[in-house]
């Protein structure tokens, strides 16, 4: 079952049902309502490892909080640190302003910068009045460190690269696994890389769905667990481990139509720790890891002339907000679980093997620890 | 012009007008619609300090941000920390949850716990569900220490004077300097306590009303500056100076009836730190300062069916930000100018001696710093 | 084997252990040393609520970092917000300043400020300086809220119960259950409270020690796991349920002899999210949940002349950090268990009756669940 | 006197004398022994824009906290945010870790990638392990806006000008006002850019130095106070204004020998505000002011196997602290005068035009507030 590209299973294909809300129709971020995800994907070259030129095993994903103008129709949004080994960029005018511009974009570490800047392009594209009559955009890029597997010094990921990524962003289905900024990804010693995952409340809460969306590139072996099962521990020797206790990170990406303020965004951010740690990671020392929600339902105009503007929000005193917390939970369980199920075996720079987690072995393990409704796809 | 109770004149009857915007008819807090300002001022005894006895210098005030069930209707509000040697109560709770509840009281740094179990007690007769079918108040008190001039050892505000401060709670002006929780207070080695401001924005900014109330304990003598002026180093050796370089504090309440969430009250309270900045201070290493801003025109009822509600806040896309700032800045310096200007000289433990600010040496010097117009009242 | 007070058994004595560090003598935060802890427990009356008499299911836990001047000699320390429905008093003061002073009291929501008001007493009592010639003690009292069983609003915690509690602190082992603070705790609708664990690196590891103590009053039944397991679906149906998503509130307390700065303390104390999580809450809307680390390996004094010091902190660049941090994860976890597994079933006010955790079933839904080892004691 | 490159005077060459602690023999960041600073400054064209191609007034500031290597041998530090509207990359891992690496960059900021991917590439000349045996360099980019003067659009600051910025990084005097990252900046609606001030503490304080460096580009003409002295509002005819209420931003660098620790560090960020608000500013609504403080005392190695290592930190309870804290609002206030008192008029991009701070006239405004001291150079 392993290294077959797009065959392999998500978790809930699995019989693994993690937590008690529902799903939305995808089971994927885009079921909130205008969200977009696109992705661009390179591979290239194998072997021994040439600095600036390959193997390349890199990617940037681009998540479009909605259909609009990003730029104009801003999003609220927030930003958490789970632990701040890692950069995302113009995090404290997110938590100044309360407010997002233009499409998120997941990628490599090293590659940060060249991303950034051509979000910048892009949003030059689309406006002729940045850096003239109003200022520009604020491009908001996250990362995590693909050196294991790729040539990281290489900045492979161009403008085009990045064009491709928002400009190919879809609602529908979403690639998960070895793709867009996941691909050179590795999670508890596995190959991860981008995962999702959604809930739908009941009507009687407001039928708000709350997706997830994650690019995992985290955690040591031993610990992973599957819906509370000691998955990795019982895995421990499936293959030869690569000791990187700590040197990955996971950035959780939160997209909801519940109205929400900043503040309840960041409340629903720090959820997100609760979901990893449930997948059995601590949060390493150089564990780059944050949440970034954000509420379609509250967006805000560049521009306004009138004083005041009239906003929803959650009514923190209900079921409803305990149910939205549940559903960044399961959600961000479910998604890192999806990016372990969905990625493929890579061999990277170096010859650097990183294989998929093994379902049929995984199957068996859930069943030994009384999950006898797990089973092969 | 010195120890006459009530006569000392305001900074504005100088002539000295801080900043650009108007005040409000009373120029102080209470220019907010609802909000009311009580004081109960304890004075008693003189002579050497006989721990738990006396003498006493030293009070509290409770600012109530509206006159209807303070528990029930929360108001939204933030807290800033400019530097943290100090408490306000339930800052996290407030910062988690963006709303107080309850009158906010100024009393001295022992007092706290006293005069929170009196708020609890005050909310229990007003609520008969509090910790039996709903949970129960989170006071909010805030403190400066009076130890210089007040046995603060004997935590001498007892639940009779927080009821007093509530009960006696008033819209129009307001008694400033040595009143209420800054009986005991000291500024810039002048007497201080409580003093404040207001600004009105123009029309065509919404006329919304911004209100600054101090309690001030903070301050090096020859740092002290009156609308730029460096007078407090030119009245150096006006008398024996005590040294405490650092030991005050400074609370600063701020209210507006602007709609503004959580996230922008703490922008709101920020702007405190300026305020304070052109009175001369650098925020000692022990002092406790804190703004605790809150608006008056988005309250959160304690317990909702809804799923949603709808709140206005300030566009901060406009001149309507800026000014409120502004607004914040101005009021701020000119309540801890009023702090100084209308407290009068005190005489308290082991019969330290705290002289008010001299009125006609600061006009004198305020008119050789070219401040022409500054005049005796 | 219900309701055998100090005859219920320790997790590890049922074969459940957590994590793979070895715990320390005790398995008990007393195991950092130095650290002591006390309890008063208070427990009066029956039967129907009559506001400020009873029933009384309430009291206090002090724990002491050090057998010396907890004031002269203060401890390096940090709190951690991990959702902030609750009050840790004085956090702004320890993130300021970095340091703790006085003992931590633990006890129920509304007694804090009679618990605060008790500790200066206390404090006063050891030094004829405070308040006089230096500042006064800044308590740190940390609660959750007992109202289920308690007469909440009576505030029964005198200034006895709080001397009785720091006096009796000693090192060693700890009670835990319906103790102290924990008295009138519930837990995943189990009867909950004190819980305690530790964890010891090995030598290569510097032997260092990280002990946890938790005051546990949170959760919803169905999301209870234990190692994993989903105990809390599978006692659904135990007994009948009350309904309170997210009334509950946590706090732990995290020591520790490495020597660690106060930002290194909140990284650890940011753990303590990811022990929790592993007993299956979401961090509910109004839970006051808090990390409070402290590290007894650089204490600083109150008063020095000296311009500089030396403070030893650990290395972040090598096992040992991701090592305190799994130590910080599985004693959380741990200690949330012990608080469950040590609490008899208690009917409080209104003759409310929360059961403690039943042991044999526990042990057989553990069985069922692959966890073979785990046995009755 | 406007108009003369490099012949302007600073503060103190007119007598305008901030404060009470005596400068370093430069007056500048420099005095911090071990801090280079380095400009590219990019003047090209003139007249209409050309986005994309120009007029150029723009460039890049480099500040070396020490000779070394800057990733192996990291310097302790901290970010304090001011008002958000801006970015400062890698913010959340200074705080997280407590630690800088490499060289800080200030400059435009649609130019903010581009130099933070020439730091990359410079830091991986410097670096054969980084990306493939350690991590890579987490470049540390902070900018202020020069779009009314420059093409900002084009991101004219190529990986040319960031290694010129780097290597012609010097101790010693620092040239300022439009030169560097400050070429195209504009402040109180006069020229600004870079400024710079030191102050060196007393024998019997250690005789410790605190360094500032400003990119000053903030503020409406109106408030300008220079010390004290509302020139601003005296000079508000002197030219047209351009309508700028919040557009602008500063970021201000804080150098200290001083052995300090991250959280003292942040609590010297926090005096900058103090020094600023001396300036006249309230903090604009779209300002992007951070304060970036290091301490070239207590370097952190890349890698160590030790566990624990000893670092100095300075002790709170003495003059020292408060007089660090005083120089940085003095060197803040004098760093900003600087940049003032040092910018010649630039003509920019569509013949936008912005003076020169008048020298006569504003020695003249003093003169008549009663500083006599003051004079033309």
């Amino acid at each position: 079952m392993k290294n077959e590209f797009g065959k392999r299973p998500r978790a809930r294909e699995l019989g693994i049902e993690i937590g008690i809300l529902e799903t939305g129709p995808h089971n994927a971020i885009t079921d909130v309502n205008g969200v977009r995800v696109g992705h661009a994907t390179i591979i290239q070259g194998s072997g021994a490892l040439v600095p600036m030129q390959g193997p390349i095993r890199t990617g940037v994903t681009a998540i479009l909080p909605h259909g609009g103008d990003l730029f104009l129709d801003k999003v609220t949004g927030a930003v958490v640190r789970i632990n701040g080994f890692g950069e995302v960029t113009n995090t404290q005018q997110i938590d100044e302003m309360g407010v997002f511009e233009g499409p998120l974009m997941l990628t490599n570490t090293m590659n940060v910068p060249r991303v950034a800047d051509a979000v910048i392009d892009w949003a030059f594209e689309h406006s002729t009045a940045m850096g003239i009559t109003t200022w520009g955009i604020s491009p908001i890029v996250a990362e995590t460190s693909d050196s294991y597997l790729n040539d990281i010094r290489g900045r492979h990921v161009t403008k085009a690269h990045v064009y491709q990524a928002i400009e190919s962003a879809r609602d529908g289905a979403v690639s998960e696994g070895a793709v867009g900024g996941g691909t050179g990804m590795v999670c508890y010693e596995f190959k991860g890389g981008i995962g999702t995952s959604s809930r739908v409340l009941p009507d009687e809460l407001g039928h708000f769905t709350v997706g997830v969306l994650v690019q995992s590139n985290f955690g040591s072996r031993r610990k992973l667990r599957i819906d509370g099962v000691p998955v990795g521990r019982e895995l421990i020797d499936y293959d030869e481990r690569i000791q990187r206790e700590s040197q990955g990170s996971v950035i959780v990406v939160i997209a909801t139509d519940a109205p929400m303020s900043s503040r309840q965004l960041k409340r629903m951010g720090m959820r997100a720790t609760f979901g990893l740690a449930r997948t059995g990671t601590q949060g390493g020392n150089t564990s780059g890891d944050f949440a970034i929600a954000f509420s379609t339902a509250r967006n805000r105009p560049h521009h306004s002339n009138a004083h005041t503007l009239e906003l929803a929000q959650v009514v923190e005193d209900t079921q409803l907000i305990n149910a939205l917390f549940d559903a960044v939970v399961e959600a961000t369980e479910e998604a890192v679980l999806n990016s372990l199920f969905k990625a493929e075996t890579v061999r990277g720079r170096d010859d650097h093997l990183i294989h998929a987690l093994p379902i049929s072995e995984t199957v068996e393990i859930m069943n030994r620890y009384g999950h006898a409704h797990v089973h092969l796809p």
